[in-house]
Protein backbone atom coordinates (compact mmCIF):
# COMPACT_ATOMS: atom_id res chain seq x y z
CA UNK A 1 0.00 0.00 0.00
CA UNK A 2 1.26 3.11 -1.18
CA UNK A 3 1.68 6.03 1.58
CA UNK A 4 2.54 9.58 0.86
CA UNK A 5 3.69 12.52 2.92
CA UNK A 6 3.68 16.52 2.75
CA UNK A 7 5.91 18.10 4.45
CA UNK A 8 9.28 19.15 5.64
CA UNK A 9 13.09 17.86 5.77
CA UNK A 10 15.46 20.03 8.14
CA UNK A 11 19.00 20.45 9.75
CA UNK A 12 17.82 20.57 13.76
CA UNK A 13 19.80 22.34 16.28
CA UNK A 14 18.67 20.89 19.44
CA UNK A 15 19.42 21.49 23.26
CA UNK A 16 17.71 19.01 25.87
CA UNK A 17 18.33 18.33 29.49
CA UNK A 18 20.15 15.51 28.66
CA UNK A 19 22.78 16.67 25.67
CA UNK A 20 22.69 18.79 22.26
CA UNK A 21 22.67 17.89 18.78
CA UNK A 22 24.04 20.44 15.58
CA UNK A 23 22.64 20.34 12.50
CA UNK A 24 20.92 16.74 12.95
CA UNK A 25 18.34 15.12 10.17
CA UNK A 26 15.31 16.45 11.44
CA UNK A 27 11.75 17.88 9.79
CA UNK A 28 7.66 16.42 10.02
CA UNK A 29 8.76 14.58 6.57
CA UNK A 30 11.65 12.95 7.78
CA UNK A 31 10.44 11.98 11.02
CA UNK A 32 7.30 10.37 9.43
CA UNK A 33 8.83 8.89 7.29
CA UNK A 34 11.40 6.79 8.64
CA UNK A 35 9.02 5.82 11.24
CA UNK A 36 6.01 4.55 8.76
CA UNK A 37 8.96 2.56 6.58
CA UNK A 38 8.87 -0.01 9.72
CA UNK A 39 5.45 -0.87 8.01
CA UNK A 40 5.41 -0.26 3.94
CA UNK A 41 6.66 2.12 1.28
CA UNK A 42 6.52 6.02 1.62
CA UNK A 43 6.35 8.66 -0.85
CA UNK A 44 7.89 11.89 0.61
CA UNK A 45 7.33 15.29 -1.27
CA UNK A 46 9.49 17.58 0.66
CA UNK A 47 12.20 20.40 -0.13
CA UNK A 48 15.89 20.84 0.70
CA UNK A 49 18.73 22.50 -0.01
CA UNK A 50 22.16 22.59 -1.91
CA UNK A 51 23.76 22.04 1.33
CA UNK A 52 21.76 18.92 2.38
CA UNK A 53 24.08 16.20 2.95
CA UNK A 54 23.74 13.31 0.72
CA UNK A 55 24.70 11.11 3.94
CA UNK A 56 20.71 12.09 4.79
CA UNK A 57 19.23 11.08 1.60
CA UNK A 58 21.50 7.66 1.59
CA UNK A 59 19.65 7.10 4.62
CA UNK A 60 15.78 7.74 3.94
CA UNK A 61 16.60 5.90 0.15
CA UNK A 62 18.16 3.00 3.16
CA UNK A 63 14.60 2.81 4.75
CA UNK A 64 12.63 2.37 0.72
CA UNK A 65 11.29 5.82 1.00
CA UNK A 66 11.15 7.08 -2.10
CA UNK A 67 12.51 10.39 -3.24
CA UNK A 68 11.69 10.97 -6.33
CA UNK A 69 8.99 13.58 -4.74
CA UNK A 70 12.07 15.80 -3.12
CA UNK A 71 12.88 18.47 -4.28
CA UNK A 72 16.33 20.05 -4.20
CA UNK A 73 16.48 23.84 -4.53
CA UNK A 74 19.29 26.22 -4.72
CA UNK A 75 19.89 27.90 -1.36
CA UNK A 76 19.77 26.33 2.15
CA UNK A 77 17.91 23.53 3.41
CA UNK A 78 15.34 25.06 6.34
CA UNK A 79 16.90 25.17 9.93
CA UNK A 80 15.14 24.95 13.05
CA UNK A 81 16.93 25.54 16.34
CA UNK A 82 15.52 25.14 19.64
CA UNK A 83 15.65 24.23 23.67
CA UNK A 84 13.48 21.99 25.69
CA UNK A 85 13.79 22.30 29.79
CA UNK A 86 13.00 19.63 32.01
CA UNK A 87 8.68 20.05 30.45
CA UNK A 88 9.55 18.37 27.77
CA UNK A 89 5.76 18.91 26.54
CA UNK A 90 6.82 22.20 24.98
CA UNK A 91 9.89 22.94 22.65
CA UNK A 92 11.01 26.39 22.85
CA UNK A 93 12.38 27.73 19.41
CA UNK A 94 15.32 29.95 19.63
CA UNK A 95 15.84 30.34 15.79
CA UNK A 96 13.54 29.23 12.21
CA UNK A 97 15.43 29.98 8.97
CA UNK A 98 12.81 28.54 6.44
CA UNK A 99 15.48 29.14 3.48
CA UNK A 100 14.44 27.33 0.90
CA UNK A 101 11.00 26.12 2.79
CA UNK A 102 10.16 29.61 2.20
CA UNK A 103 8.25 29.11 -1.02
CA UNK A 104 8.10 25.47 -0.69
CA UNK A 105 4.73 24.42 -3.26
CA UNK A 106 3.93 20.81 -3.33
CA UNK A 107 3.59 19.67 -6.52
CA UNK A 108 2.67 15.86 -6.61
CA UNK A 109 4.52 13.91 -9.15
CA UNK A 110 1.85 11.83 -11.63
CA UNK A 111 2.91 8.51 -9.90
CA UNK A 112 2.21 9.60 -6.46
CA UNK A 113 -1.02 10.74 -7.42
CA UNK A 114 -2.47 7.26 -6.79
CA UNK A 115 -1.47 7.35 -3.59
CA UNK A 116 -3.88 5.47 -1.20
CA UNK A 117 -2.74 6.99 2.22
CA UNK A 118 -2.05 10.45 2.76
CA UNK A 119 -0.26 12.84 5.84
CA UNK A 120 -0.71 16.02 5.29
CA UNK A 121 2.44 17.36 8.20
CA UNK A 122 2.02 20.53 9.36
CA UNK A 123 2.79 23.02 6.91
CA UNK A 124 0.52 25.90 5.69
CA UNK A 125 -3.24 24.65 5.09
CA UNK A 126 -3.63 26.39 1.87
CA UNK A 127 -0.64 24.28 0.72
CA UNK A 128 -2.56 21.52 2.79
CA UNK A 129 -5.48 21.83 0.65
CA UNK A 130 -3.24 22.12 -2.53
CA UNK A 131 -2.30 18.71 -2.02
CA UNK A 132 -5.58 16.92 -1.36
CA UNK A 133 -6.63 18.81 -4.91
CA UNK A 134 -3.49 16.50 -6.34
CA UNK A 135 -4.55 13.30 -5.28
CA UNK A 136 -6.59 10.77 -6.49
CA UNK A 137 -9.02 9.03 -4.47
CA UNK A 138 -6.81 8.31 -1.49
CA UNK A 139 -8.00 5.66 1.19
CA UNK A 140 -7.54 7.94 3.97
CA UNK A 141 -6.15 11.20 4.55
CA UNK A 142 -4.63 12.08 7.77
CA UNK A 143 -3.76 16.11 8.87
CA UNK A 144 -1.36 17.40 11.33
CA UNK A 145 -1.28 21.31 12.32
CA UNK A 146 -0.22 23.84 14.72
CA UNK A 147 -0.97 26.73 17.08
CA UNK A 148 0.67 28.74 14.73
CA UNK A 149 -1.90 28.22 11.42
CA UNK A 150 -4.34 28.17 14.05
CA UNK A 151 -4.03 32.09 14.91
CA UNK A 152 -2.69 32.67 11.24
CA UNK A 153 -4.73 31.41 8.96
CA UNK A 154 -8.05 30.23 11.32
CA UNK A 155 -10.39 30.06 7.86
CA UNK A 156 -7.71 27.92 5.77
CA UNK A 157 -6.75 25.17 8.38
CA UNK A 158 -10.64 25.02 8.74
CA UNK A 159 -11.26 23.94 5.15
CA UNK A 160 -8.74 21.86 5.16
CA UNK A 161 -9.78 19.63 7.97
CA UNK A 162 -13.08 19.72 6.25
CA UNK A 163 -11.90 17.64 3.82
CA UNK A 164 -9.88 15.11 5.56
CA UNK A 165 -10.53 11.78 7.51
CA UNK A 166 -8.34 11.90 10.36
CA UNK A 167 -7.36 14.94 12.19
CA UNK A 168 -4.17 14.48 14.03
CA UNK A 169 -2.87 17.18 16.49
CA UNK A 170 -1.55 18.08 20.10
CA UNK A 171 -3.87 18.91 23.67
CA UNK A 172 -3.02 22.29 23.21
CA UNK A 173 -3.70 22.82 20.04
CA UNK A 174 -6.65 20.86 20.00
CA UNK A 175 -8.18 23.39 23.21
CA UNK A 176 -6.93 26.49 20.82
CA UNK A 177 -8.17 25.16 17.53
CA UNK A 178 -12.04 24.32 19.45
CA UNK A 179 -11.36 27.55 21.62
CA UNK A 180 -13.23 24.37 24.39
CA UNK A 181 -10.63 23.88 27.71
CA UNK A 182 -12.30 20.91 28.58
CA UNK A 183 -10.23 18.34 26.46
CA UNK A 184 -13.13 15.55 25.22
CA UNK A 185 -15.30 18.08 24.19
CA UNK A 186 -12.96 19.93 22.49
CA UNK A 187 -12.68 16.89 20.47
CA UNK A 188 -16.55 16.44 20.01
CA UNK A 189 -15.92 20.47 18.62
CA UNK A 190 -13.24 19.33 16.06
CA UNK A 191 -15.08 16.03 15.02
CA UNK A 192 -18.10 18.52 14.13
CA UNK A 193 -15.51 20.71 11.61
CA UNK A 194 -15.39 17.60 9.38
CA UNK A 195 -13.32 14.84 10.79
CA UNK A 196 -14.25 11.31 11.38
CA UNK A 197 -11.94 10.85 13.38
CA UNK A 198 -9.93 12.80 15.94
CA UNK A 199 -7.10 11.79 17.55
CA UNK A 200 -5.32 13.78 19.97
CA UNK A 201 -1.32 13.83 21.42
CA UNK A 202 -0.90 14.37 24.59
CA UNK A 203 3.04 13.73 24.91
CA UNK A 204 3.58 11.89 28.23
CA UNK A 205 0.19 11.51 28.90
CA UNK A 206 -0.21 9.50 25.77
CA UNK A 207 -3.35 9.87 23.42
CA UNK A 208 -6.99 9.68 22.63
CA UNK A 209 -8.96 9.23 19.72
CA UNK A 210 -12.29 10.52 19.42
CA UNK A 211 -14.62 8.52 16.46
CA UNK A 212 -17.98 8.50 15.56
CA UNK A 213 -19.70 6.94 19.16
CA UNK A 214 -16.07 5.52 20.01
CA UNK A 215 -13.62 6.83 22.34
CA UNK A 216 -10.14 5.26 22.59
CA UNK A 217 -7.45 6.70 25.66
CA UNK A 218 -4.07 4.95 25.23
CA UNK A 219 -1.36 5.96 27.94
CA UNK A 220 2.20 6.57 26.91
CA UNK A 221 5.17 4.27 27.11
CA UNK A 222 6.47 4.86 30.50
CA UNK A 223 9.79 6.27 29.64
CA UNK A 224 12.43 7.16 32.65
CA UNK A 225 14.52 9.33 30.33
CA UNK A 226 13.13 11.10 27.37
CA UNK A 227 16.26 12.13 25.61
CA UNK A 228 14.64 14.50 22.69
CA UNK A 229 10.81 14.83 22.20
CA UNK A 230 12.01 16.30 18.58
CA UNK A 231 9.86 14.72 15.70
CA UNK A 232 7.83 12.41 18.48
CA UNK A 233 4.19 13.77 16.70
CA UNK A 234 5.60 13.24 13.62
CA UNK A 235 7.03 9.66 14.27
CA UNK A 236 3.59 8.67 16.09
CA UNK A 237 1.94 9.80 12.40
CA UNK A 238 4.40 7.34 10.40
CA UNK A 239 3.60 4.80 12.79
CA UNK A 240 0.32 5.08 12.90
CA UNK A 241 -0.57 5.50 9.22
CA UNK A 242 2.38 3.00 8.59
CA UNK A 243 0.15 0.12 10.53
CA UNK A 244 -3.15 1.33 9.18
CA UNK A 245 -1.93 0.86 5.34
CA UNK A 246 -1.14 -3.12 6.58
CA UNK A 247 -4.92 -3.71 7.34
CA UNK A 248 -7.91 -4.82 5.59
CA UNK A 249 -10.23 -3.07 7.15
CA UNK A 250 -10.29 0.38 8.92
CA UNK A 251 -12.60 -0.71 11.62
CA UNK A 252 -12.30 0.41 14.97
CA UNK A 253 -9.78 -2.46 16.37
CA UNK A 254 -7.62 -1.58 13.59
CA UNK A 255 -7.29 1.87 13.69
CA UNK A 256 -6.78 1.48 17.60
CA UNK A 257 -3.89 -1.35 17.07
CA UNK A 258 -2.48 1.61 14.83
CA UNK A 259 -2.89 4.11 17.57
CA UNK A 260 -0.62 1.76 19.56
CA UNK A 261 1.97 1.23 16.50
CA UNK A 262 2.35 4.72 16.49
CA UNK A 263 2.80 5.36 20.06
CA UNK A 264 5.38 2.46 20.12
CA UNK A 265 7.70 4.12 17.22
CA UNK A 266 7.35 7.17 18.97
CA UNK A 267 8.53 6.11 22.21
CA UNK A 268 11.48 4.67 20.33
CA UNK A 269 11.63 7.81 18.58
CA UNK A 270 12.66 10.00 22.03
CA UNK A 271 15.10 7.82 23.22
CA UNK A 272 17.81 9.83 21.25
CA UNK A 273 18.49 12.99 19.20
CA UNK A 274 17.21 13.16 15.52
CA UNK A 275 16.57 9.55 13.69
CA UNK A 276 19.04 7.96 15.78
CA UNK A 277 16.95 5.61 17.80
CA UNK A 278 14.89 4.41 14.70
CA UNK A 279 17.99 3.77 12.85
CA UNK A 280 18.53 0.53 15.18
CA UNK A 281 15.08 0.32 15.72
CA UNK A 282 14.05 -3.55 15.09
CA UNK A 283 10.54 -5.12 13.92
CA UNK A 284 11.23 -7.35 17.23
CA UNK A 285 11.65 -4.16 19.03
CA UNK A 286 8.59 -2.90 18.08
CA UNK A 287 6.68 -6.26 18.72
CA UNK A 288 8.02 -6.14 22.09
CA UNK A 289 6.91 -3.08 22.79
CA UNK A 290 3.34 -3.43 21.87
CA UNK A 291 3.02 -6.24 23.68
CA UNK A 292 4.67 -4.39 26.46
CA UNK A 293 1.46 -1.57 26.09
CA UNK A 294 -0.83 -5.14 26.35
CA UNK A 295 1.20 -5.51 30.03
CA UNK A 296 0.85 -2.13 31.39
CA UNK A 297 -2.82 -1.18 30.08
CA UNK A 298 -4.58 -4.28 31.12
CA UNK A 299 -6.68 -5.20 34.06
CA UNK B 1 -13.53 -6.39 56.02
CA UNK B 2 -12.86 -3.44 58.08
CA UNK B 3 -11.49 0.12 56.56
CA UNK B 4 -10.21 2.69 58.56
CA UNK B 5 -9.79 6.06 58.12
CA UNK B 6 -8.22 8.89 59.79
CA UNK B 7 -8.21 12.59 57.97
CA UNK B 8 -10.42 15.56 58.19
CA UNK B 9 -14.22 16.31 57.74
CA UNK B 10 -14.95 19.68 56.60
CA UNK B 11 -16.78 22.74 55.48
CA UNK B 12 -15.75 23.61 52.04
CA UNK B 13 -16.67 27.21 50.14
CA UNK B 14 -16.04 26.07 46.42
CA UNK B 15 -16.33 28.51 43.11
CA UNK B 16 -15.61 26.40 40.23
CA UNK B 17 -16.12 27.68 36.54
CA UNK B 18 -19.51 25.85 36.82
CA UNK B 19 -21.03 27.57 39.99
CA UNK B 20 -20.43 27.94 43.72
CA UNK B 21 -21.28 25.83 46.94
CA UNK B 22 -21.08 27.31 50.38
CA UNK B 23 -19.76 25.49 53.21
CA UNK B 24 -20.57 22.46 52.10
CA UNK B 25 -19.98 18.68 53.71
CA UNK B 26 -15.79 17.80 52.41
CA UNK B 27 -13.08 17.25 53.94
CA UNK B 28 -10.44 13.86 53.11
CA UNK B 29 -12.13 11.22 55.72
CA UNK B 30 -15.31 12.25 54.43
CA UNK B 31 -14.96 11.84 50.50
CA UNK B 32 -12.70 8.57 51.64
CA UNK B 33 -15.27 7.05 53.56
CA UNK B 34 -18.22 7.93 51.03
CA UNK B 35 -16.34 6.46 48.31
CA UNK B 36 -15.60 3.20 49.97
CA UNK B 37 -18.83 2.74 51.74
CA UNK B 38 -20.06 0.92 48.21
CA UNK B 39 -17.82 -1.80 48.75
CA UNK B 40 -17.16 -2.46 52.61
CA UNK B 41 -17.73 -0.84 56.21
CA UNK B 42 -15.81 2.30 57.40
CA UNK B 43 -14.68 3.46 60.67
CA UNK B 44 -13.65 7.17 60.88
CA UNK B 45 -11.73 8.60 63.02
CA UNK B 46 -11.48 12.69 62.63
CA UNK B 47 -13.13 15.92 64.51
CA UNK B 48 -15.61 18.40 64.01
CA UNK B 49 -16.87 21.39 65.58
CA UNK B 50 -20.14 21.91 68.01
CA UNK B 51 -21.51 23.82 64.42
CA UNK B 52 -21.28 20.69 62.74
CA UNK B 53 -24.66 19.88 60.84
CA UNK B 54 -26.03 17.02 62.29
CA UNK B 55 -27.74 16.20 58.75
CA UNK B 56 -24.39 15.29 57.38
CA UNK B 57 -24.30 13.14 60.50
CA UNK B 58 -26.62 11.20 59.46
CA UNK B 59 -26.10 10.77 55.94
CA UNK B 60 -22.72 9.58 56.77
CA UNK B 61 -24.64 7.64 58.99
CA UNK B 62 -26.61 6.34 56.39
CA UNK B 63 -24.18 5.09 53.96
CA UNK B 64 -23.05 2.97 56.96
CA UNK B 65 -20.06 4.67 58.21
CA UNK B 66 -18.97 4.34 61.61
CA UNK B 67 -18.65 7.25 63.52
CA UNK B 68 -17.46 6.10 66.80
CA UNK B 69 -14.24 7.64 66.23
CA UNK B 70 -15.87 10.71 65.35
CA UNK B 71 -15.04 13.44 67.90
CA UNK B 72 -17.35 16.69 68.51
CA UNK B 73 -15.46 19.22 70.03
CA UNK B 74 -16.25 22.48 71.61
CA UNK B 75 -15.14 25.04 68.54
CA UNK B 76 -16.21 25.41 64.80
CA UNK B 77 -15.71 22.72 62.52
CA UNK B 78 -12.22 22.47 59.92
CA UNK B 79 -12.85 25.45 57.23
CA UNK B 80 -11.59 25.21 53.27
CA UNK B 81 -12.63 28.27 51.26
CA UNK B 82 -11.05 27.91 47.66
CA UNK B 83 -11.71 28.16 43.64
CA UNK B 84 -10.51 26.22 40.58
CA UNK B 85 -10.09 28.48 36.70
CA UNK B 86 -10.26 26.26 33.83
CA UNK B 87 -7.56 24.30 35.03
CA UNK B 88 -9.02 22.13 37.43
CA UNK B 89 -6.02 20.43 38.40
CA UNK B 90 -5.25 23.21 40.09
CA UNK B 91 -6.63 24.22 43.37
CA UNK B 92 -6.39 28.01 44.64
CA UNK B 93 -6.82 28.01 48.48
CA UNK B 94 -8.14 31.49 49.37
CA UNK B 95 -8.75 30.39 53.23
CA UNK B 96 -8.42 27.58 55.34
CA UNK B 97 -9.88 27.40 59.05
CA UNK B 98 -8.11 24.94 60.84
CA UNK B 99 -10.29 25.59 63.76
CA UNK B 100 -10.76 22.44 65.69
CA UNK B 101 -8.75 20.39 63.57
CA UNK B 102 -5.64 22.53 65.02
CA UNK B 103 -4.84 20.18 67.79
CA UNK B 104 -6.21 16.64 66.28
CA UNK B 105 -4.67 14.06 67.73
CA UNK B 106 -5.69 10.70 66.36
CA UNK B 107 -6.99 8.39 69.39
CA UNK B 108 -7.86 5.46 67.31
CA UNK B 109 -10.62 3.38 69.46
CA UNK B 110 -10.13 0.41 71.16
CA UNK B 111 -12.65 -1.47 68.65
CA UNK B 112 -11.26 -0.06 65.70
CA UNK B 113 -7.33 -1.42 66.19
CA UNK B 114 -7.80 -4.54 64.68
CA UNK B 115 -8.71 -2.78 61.08
CA UNK B 116 -7.52 -4.91 58.36
CA UNK B 117 -7.44 -2.18 55.43
CA UNK B 118 -6.16 1.73 56.75
CA UNK B 119 -6.08 4.87 55.44
CA UNK B 120 -4.02 7.57 56.11
CA UNK B 121 -5.32 10.53 54.59
CA UNK B 122 -3.47 14.01 54.29
CA UNK B 123 -2.39 14.93 57.34
CA UNK B 124 0.73 15.76 59.47
CA UNK B 125 2.87 12.89 58.92
CA UNK B 126 3.88 12.46 62.52
CA UNK B 127 0.03 12.02 63.19
CA UNK B 128 -0.08 9.35 60.53
CA UNK B 129 2.66 7.45 62.45
CA UNK B 130 0.74 7.97 65.22
CA UNK B 131 -1.83 6.29 63.99
CA UNK B 132 0.14 3.08 62.45
CA UNK B 133 1.70 3.36 66.02
CA UNK B 134 -2.02 2.04 67.56
CA UNK B 135 -3.28 -0.05 64.65
CA UNK B 136 -2.67 -3.43 65.17
CA UNK B 137 -1.67 -5.23 62.37
CA UNK B 138 -3.68 -4.46 59.05
CA UNK B 139 -3.43 -6.23 55.80
CA UNK B 140 -2.64 -3.28 53.67
CA UNK B 141 -1.74 1.00 54.58
CA UNK B 142 -2.26 3.63 52.12
CA UNK B 143 -1.07 7.20 53.10
CA UNK B 144 -1.92 9.99 51.10
CA UNK B 145 0.40 13.23 51.53
CA UNK B 146 0.43 16.87 50.14
CA UNK B 147 2.81 19.35 49.00
CA UNK B 148 2.69 21.52 52.77
CA UNK B 149 4.02 18.23 54.37
CA UNK B 150 6.92 17.45 51.97
CA UNK B 151 7.96 21.01 52.54
CA UNK B 152 7.58 21.76 55.87
CA UNK B 153 8.05 17.75 57.59
CA UNK B 154 10.06 16.06 55.01
CA UNK B 155 11.55 14.02 57.39
CA UNK B 156 8.77 13.09 59.30
CA UNK B 157 7.18 12.37 55.66
CA UNK B 158 10.21 9.92 54.86
CA UNK B 159 9.76 7.80 58.01
CA UNK B 160 6.06 7.51 58.02
CA UNK B 161 6.24 6.19 53.99
CA UNK B 162 8.95 4.09 55.31
CA UNK B 163 6.05 2.40 57.22
CA UNK B 164 3.56 2.11 54.51
CA UNK B 165 2.44 -0.38 51.95
CA UNK B 166 1.54 1.73 49.56
CA UNK B 167 1.82 5.32 48.71
CA UNK B 168 -0.74 7.04 47.11
CA UNK B 169 -0.23 10.85 45.80
CA UNK B 170 -0.29 13.14 42.84
CA UNK B 171 2.00 13.69 39.99
CA UNK B 172 3.50 17.32 41.55
CA UNK B 173 3.83 15.72 44.51
CA UNK B 174 5.48 12.65 43.58
CA UNK B 175 7.76 14.61 41.21
CA UNK B 176 8.76 17.68 44.63
CA UNK B 177 9.30 14.40 47.11
CA UNK B 178 11.46 11.99 44.80
CA UNK B 179 13.12 15.76 43.34
CA UNK B 180 12.65 14.27 39.93
CA UNK B 181 10.99 16.09 37.09
CA UNK B 182 10.43 12.67 34.95
CA UNK B 183 7.26 10.80 36.65
CA UNK B 184 8.19 7.27 36.21
CA UNK B 185 11.85 7.67 37.41
CA UNK B 186 9.92 9.72 40.65
CA UNK B 187 7.41 6.45 41.37
CA UNK B 188 11.15 4.12 41.01
CA UNK B 189 12.52 6.66 43.55
CA UNK B 190 9.30 6.78 45.83
CA UNK B 191 8.96 2.98 45.77
CA UNK B 192 12.65 2.81 47.22
CA UNK B 193 11.36 4.63 49.97
CA UNK B 194 9.83 1.78 51.23
CA UNK B 195 6.33 1.43 49.78
CA UNK B 196 5.68 -1.75 47.80
CA UNK B 197 3.57 0.28 45.26
CA UNK B 198 3.04 3.92 44.88
CA UNK B 199 0.26 5.09 42.84
CA UNK B 200 0.00 8.44 41.43
CA UNK B 201 -2.78 10.41 40.59
CA UNK B 202 -2.67 12.79 37.43
CA UNK B 203 -6.36 14.47 37.37
CA UNK B 204 -7.62 14.29 33.84
CA UNK B 205 -4.57 12.04 32.52
CA UNK B 206 -5.57 9.16 35.03
CA UNK B 207 -3.03 7.56 37.16
CA UNK B 208 -0.44 5.09 37.01
CA UNK B 209 0.67 3.01 39.43
CA UNK B 210 3.98 1.47 39.96
CA UNK B 211 4.81 -2.16 41.75
CA UNK B 212 8.18 -4.79 41.97
CA UNK B 213 8.42 -5.26 38.67
CA UNK B 214 4.88 -4.09 37.53
CA UNK B 215 3.58 -1.07 35.88
CA UNK B 216 -0.01 -0.32 35.35
CA UNK B 217 -1.31 2.99 33.46
CA UNK B 218 -4.80 3.65 33.16
CA UNK B 219 -6.30 6.47 31.83
CA UNK B 220 -9.06 9.11 33.38
CA UNK B 221 -12.99 8.65 32.66
CA UNK B 222 -13.48 10.99 29.79
CA UNK B 223 -15.84 13.65 30.99
CA UNK B 224 -17.18 16.79 29.18
CA UNK B 225 -17.99 18.71 32.54
CA UNK B 226 -15.65 18.34 35.18
CA UNK B 227 -18.08 20.25 37.96
CA UNK B 228 -15.76 20.13 40.86
CA UNK B 229 -12.73 18.62 41.35
CA UNK B 230 -12.20 18.65 45.23
CA UNK B 231 -12.23 15.14 46.92
CA UNK B 232 -11.35 13.69 43.25
CA UNK B 233 -7.84 11.76 44.93
CA UNK B 234 -9.94 10.78 48.28
CA UNK B 235 -12.34 9.22 46.01
CA UNK B 236 -10.12 7.25 44.76
CA UNK B 237 -8.41 6.60 47.61
CA UNK B 238 -11.56 4.66 49.06
CA UNK B 239 -12.95 3.48 45.69
CA UNK B 240 -9.57 2.14 45.44
CA UNK B 241 -9.18 0.56 49.25
CA UNK B 242 -13.34 -0.52 49.41
CA UNK B 243 -12.67 -2.61 46.38
CA UNK B 244 -9.36 -4.32 47.31
CA UNK B 245 -11.09 -4.72 50.73
CA UNK B 246 -13.63 -7.26 48.67
CA UNK B 247 -10.81 -8.85 47.21
CA UNK B 248 -9.50 -12.59 48.26
CA UNK B 249 -5.99 -11.73 47.38
CA UNK B 250 -3.72 -8.99 46.86
CA UNK B 251 -2.52 -9.81 43.31
CA UNK B 252 -1.38 -7.95 40.55
CA UNK B 253 -4.75 -8.39 39.05
CA UNK B 254 -6.90 -7.66 42.14
CA UNK B 255 -4.78 -3.96 42.78
CA UNK B 256 -5.69 -3.27 39.05
CA UNK B 257 -9.03 -3.69 39.18
CA UNK B 258 -9.26 -1.44 42.58
CA UNK B 259 -7.56 1.24 40.62
CA UNK B 260 -10.46 0.96 38.12
CA UNK B 261 -12.94 1.02 40.65
CA UNK B 262 -11.38 4.31 42.32
CA UNK B 263 -10.95 5.54 39.45
CA UNK B 264 -14.60 5.36 38.65
CA UNK B 265 -15.78 6.67 41.85
CA UNK B 266 -13.73 9.39 41.12
CA UNK B 267 -15.12 10.36 37.63
CA UNK B 268 -18.40 9.92 39.97
CA UNK B 269 -17.55 12.71 42.65
CA UNK B 270 -16.24 15.47 40.18
CA UNK B 271 -19.35 15.47 38.69
CA UNK B 272 -21.13 17.91 41.02
CA UNK B 273 -20.11 19.85 44.45
CA UNK B 274 -19.74 17.84 47.72
CA UNK B 275 -20.82 14.91 47.89
CA UNK B 276 -23.80 15.04 45.82
CA UNK B 277 -23.20 12.60 42.31
CA UNK B 278 -22.12 10.23 45.09
CA UNK B 279 -25.06 10.26 47.46
CA UNK B 280 -27.42 8.94 44.12
CA UNK B 281 -24.66 7.15 42.83
CA UNK B 282 -25.69 3.16 42.27
CA UNK B 283 -23.73 -0.10 42.21
CA UNK B 284 -25.27 -0.77 39.24
CA UNK B 285 -23.88 2.74 37.72
CA UNK B 286 -20.66 1.91 39.01
CA UNK B 287 -20.21 -1.31 37.48
CA UNK B 288 -21.26 0.05 33.87
CA UNK B 289 -18.57 2.85 34.15
CA UNK B 290 -16.11 0.04 35.10
CA UNK B 291 -17.29 -1.79 31.66
CA UNK B 292 -17.36 1.73 29.93
CA UNK B 293 -13.32 2.15 31.04
CA UNK B 294 -12.97 -1.57 29.52
CA UNK B 295 -14.00 -0.43 26.33
CA UNK B 296 -12.38 3.12 25.91
CA UNK B 297 -9.10 1.09 27.02
CA UNK B 298 -9.30 -1.98 25.15
CA UNK B 299 -7.26 -3.14 21.37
Amino acid sequence: MSILVVGSVALDTIRTPFGEAEEVLGGSATYFSVAASFFGQVRMVAVVGEDFPDEHLEFLSSRGVDLRGLRKLPGRTFRWRGYYDYDLNEAHTLETQLNVFQDFRPEIPEEYRDSEFVFLANIDPELQSYVLDQVRSPQLTLCDTMNYWIEKKRPELLETISRVDYLLLNDSEARQLADEPNLIAAGRKLRAMGPSRVIIKKGEHGVVMLGDDTFFSLPAYPLETVFDPTGAGDSFGGGFLGAISRETALDEDAVRRAVVYGSVIASFAVEDFSCRRLRSLTLEEIEDRYREFTRITCF
